[in-house]
């Protein structure tokens, strides 16, 4: 039986959301490894299955290949609780989602990259990895004030937001050199999302 | 009567966009413009109608406040043209949504940003202008390849992609130095959604 395909870096934080959200909802599908500067990704990049060369890519059934994990992680979330249908909560969804996206992605996983792969150690200039640090727990600040005060990060329970901000929160956040004793909440949030039924870690390849 | 009311930054990308998709359909708000360096921003933040300080901010008639253009787009499109209701679609509207707040709005709008204004001239260094540069034609290479094929992004009709790339790439485009004569496509689309029925410019204010 054909199946929906996913290809995906094992080691990404936004590649991870998809394969966790896919788990959480007990959805099957086959599972295309394609770790960085690997023989797998330049095979499915020269044989035209990565859209703009970018990962993680879904391959549905019809034949309709999505990109960007958020625009993934909305389709394959569509009748499952992950999504609310109302407007006004898939506004709060969006909310976290376009956030992480544009002010904690471009910053905490860019830090963890420069503090883990030495090809990039040029760019990481002590001005760039102190800005970096600066602008990171600012944002981390932010989301421990709202998990301060919530269990959730848009309605009484979890939706893909959470799976969103806990791609790289929970992967990227001591990697990239922040010290998260300091964001409690967000610590008890990281434990939430852990034990909910179908949890799979980033380490966990289908 | 009560209506909605909307504090955004005159001259931003990201408030146009919410005031672009006001006039497209038709619905009326009270507008608060809150220019940075302001005091009617001071005035905002301080009496706390800008969440986390965020502009823009949508204030509904029930009390709810919603920041975060994208999220604000997506809930003022609900039961209108610009949002179609499939969750393949939706998917689409979103591939282009946070592509770009991630990959094209921390690029263009900031090296535009940096040309501009002269206080941030100590970050604009030439190795910096240049990286911008390269980056921001690299989105719009993909952009204009997408453009030549489809007259609208994510679908046959305008929706809140178009609105939302539309919001930095005709305003911050030149002035962040980009040669928008490279990409004839881009400049037909912008064509096309200035002629839409209800289109304001930039410098439109309510």
């Amino acid at each position: 039986m054909s199946e929906m395909k996913l290809y995906s870096m094992p080691s990404s934080g936004n590649s991870y959301k998809v394969r966790l959200l896919l788990a959480l909802t007990g959805q099957t599908y086959t599972h295309i490894a394609c770790e960085a500067v690997s023989d797998a990704l330049k095979q499915a990049k020269d044989a035209g299955h990565l859209p703009l060369g970018k990962l993680p890519a879904l391959h549905l059934t019809d034949g309709n290949v999505l990109t960007e994990s958020g625009a993934i992680l909305w389709y394959l979330a569509s009748d499952t609780g992950f999504l609310p249908s109302d407007p006004l909560t898939q506004a709060r969804v969006l909310e976290w989602m376009f956030f992480e996206q544009n002010r904690m992605e471009p910053v905490i996983a860019v830090r963890a990259s420069l503090k883990s792969y030495p090809h990039l150690a040029d760019q990481a200039t002590p001005d760039r990895m102190e800005s970096l640090l600066n602008d990171g727990n600012a944002q981390f600040v932010l989301l421990e004030a709202h998990l301060a005060q919530n269990d959730w990060l848009s309605a009484d329970a979890p939706t893909i937001a959470d799976i969103a901000v806990f791609g790289y929160t929970h992967s990227s956040a001591s990697r990239g050199g922040y010290d998260m004793a300091r964001f409690p909440a967000i610590g008890q949030w990281c434990d939430r999302i852990q034990a909910l039924p179908g949890f799979v870690p980033l380490e966990h390849q289908e």
